[in-house]
């Protein structure tokens, strides 16, 4: 410790997730601008905490997570949705994962068949598969997830008497594809859930990044009879760090959750930094950080889309997301952007090869490009690179 | 917000897991004294996180836990325990009942057989029970875990052909018999684990709080080759509220858990907890907070062991806890302490009943008596009331 109080460390095992390897445009990550990670309002709201509630936020929590932050979420909602969720509909999370865990752990049982959205989040896949779920894909299209699609499905898995634990989906800017499930789909994904009595999980951690016109209504607040469980996460609005989200669900979900062992046992998730995230909305800091990300974001969105069209091949092909954190970018039909990594890395580029986000194979001519981690420059450099690498391989 | 920046708020929902009820003396938490909890240590260490090291706290963690914690952790318990284990085993948690759910999420099978001490911690059997393990109960006695009677048990089950997942005990000041298992029988289970190849989870989040002369040697220091794992938890000795403990295993165990889908999509458990933790730590507040706790737990120890001598009827009896939170009250023969508790209520005391701490029943003429979360004069008036309704009982 020197003379300020600070101290100086050296570390040698990893402390974050990410790597960001010198000389590689790293359009693989799917975390928020480190750069914009709001340190001072976190301090901020930590000291209202530690000197006005301590020994609360110190305590073992609630297990629906502390009542300050249950309600200071659902007047955000309200404030920024329109629609305040019940009190006894909310939990508190430890992240969007956390959620999905749970909800596996306590809705399902090994051998269960999920269904998911194709092509969805890689890693929610990885989550279901620790639980052993059968996973089963629904195909989607420039509108999103295809409810026909869906409805075969469910009709099929009927006749041989099996009834899917739940389908799971990023209903809104999805990762990887950044497409928005239209309103007419999710109205009738909403009605075709009730009548199969299907649990519809829908991530919604992107909902609030949009960069052009707000999204539909989610498809939990177009279910009221209860089919739809919504996921919600502070991860990419204001800190993965933090660990910690919502979920919205009905009454007997939420209690089922609560009354978890584990929870019993520890308390609510996160219980501490559930209280500075109570306390960082409270002090108005958190819409100020959701319209810097939204700027900030759709900028590099812009620069992205603009600087594909300018250095890549004709044959290639994406759609501008309204919002989120990725381009999903189609190859010319044959190409395998997992057997050209290792090239596209040697020449300073990288990306996810779009075979990940599918469970049963397929996309392998797609990348997934994430643009919130990196500066202008960096995306126009990317794309640079990117290009002259797809060019070789015409 | 009023002019000094600070906020006051009405909640209607609880916000902490204790429910501390006017008019009656709770022996029945398992809580640390909130008066204790060190807020301003938090708000200092949160302080030196914040303002060196923002981006990487706030950011997505790595899986195993940040670096930082690791080392400052790694050293601290080589400070107090004589012995630094490996960085390849050891893992940052959500505090012991998350690290307990893990395992079972990714070590066992629903319909697997876990041998669990009798008695034991109520709310670990819960999170067993989650995940539809089979419980089966060894007994122990005043030297803890009957070693012999485990022996018996492993032989019955192999020549049945069954292999138990785990045994999971307290082996230091149990919760709730306040029991530590003595060294000669953590020889022969630490062999015998190894001869079964029996993994033993050694839940230990009460070792740092001894009271009179420090513990032997964990058990997982006593196999080394990799039978046990180790929970321990920042819970006890600093503040439940923030959710974090620590797991020491085989480095098999720990990259397996690290590996899971839930912390490849979130990052490392409580990540930023975890930052402030370390410097916390690196403050060298850790310590300092251990000695206030004992010297005060210590005192309302033996507070609680003078006032049952006292006020309690001779048929009673207990054993004067060496350390931990809990004194484990037996009472006479054929006494039901399940059906008098609401007599004891309202006669303004309360307590666990014993029944809840074992898998199979038994134990009604128990009274786990917590003595960490209440004054001296509140355990002296508590145990006078126990006493009234006990000899009213006779």
């Amino acid at each position: 410790v020197n003379s300020e109080g600070k101290v100086k460390m050296k570390l040698s095992l990893p402390d974050v997730q990410y790597d960001l390897r010198p000389g590689i445009v790293e359009f693989r990550a799917g975390h928020p601008d480190l750069a914009l990670l709001p340190a001072t309002g976190v301090l901020q709201a930590t000291q209202v905490v530690l000197e006005r509630e301590a020994s609360q936020a110190l305590s073992y929590g609630a297990e629906q997570g502390p009542g300050c932050l249950i309600k200071q979420l659902c007047a955000w909602l309200e404030h920024v949705e329109g629609e305040r969720p019940p009190l006894t509909q909310v939990m508190i999370t430890g992240g969007a994962s956390q959620a999905l865990d749970m909800i596996c752990m306590l809705l399902t049982e090994p051998g269960d068949i999920a269904l998911v959205q194709s092509p969805t989040y890689h890693l929610a896949l990885r989550v279901m598969r620790d639980h052993h779920l059968e996973l089963l894909p629904v195909p989607s299209d420039d509108e999103g997830l295809r409810v026909d699609a869906l409805e075969e499905t469910l009709t099929l898995l009927q006749r041989r008497g099996r009834q899917p634990c739940m389908l799971y989906l990023v209903s809104t800017f999805n990762n990887p594809s950044g497409i928005t499930l239209t309103l007419e789909r999710r109205n009738a994904l909403a009605e075709l859930a009730q009548h199969y009595n299907l649990i519809v999980v829908e991530d919604d951690v992107y909902y609030k990044l949009w960069y052009d016109t707000p999204p539909p209504p989610s498809i939990y607040s177009l279910t009221p009879s209860g089919s739809a469980i919504r996921l919600g996460s502070f991860s990419k609005i204001l800190a993965p760090g933090l660990r910690l989200g919502w979920m919205l669900a009905t009454p007997k979900i939420v209690q089922r959750c609560m009354k978890s062992g584990v929870l019993d046992s520890g308390g609510g998730l996160g219980h501490f930094t559930a209280h500075v995230v109570a306390a960082f909305i409270e002090l108005g800091l958190l819409d100020q950080q959701i319209k810097t990300l939204r700027a900030t974001y759709r900028e590099r969105r812009n620069v992205l889309v603009g600087a594909l069209k300018d250095h890549l091949p004709k044959e290639c092909h994406w759609l501008t997301p309204q919002g989120g954190f990725f381009v999903w970018l189609r190859l010319a039909q044959g190409m395998d952007s997992t057997a050209f990594l290792q090239t596209a890395e040697d020449a300073g580029v990288s990306y996810i090869p779009g075979a990940r986000f599918f469970a049963d194979g397929g996309g392998d001519n797609y990348c997934r490009l994430n643009f919130t981690m990196l500066s202008l420059d960096e995306i126009e450099q990317g794309a640079h690179r990117l290009g002259k690498v797809l060019y070789n391989y015409l």
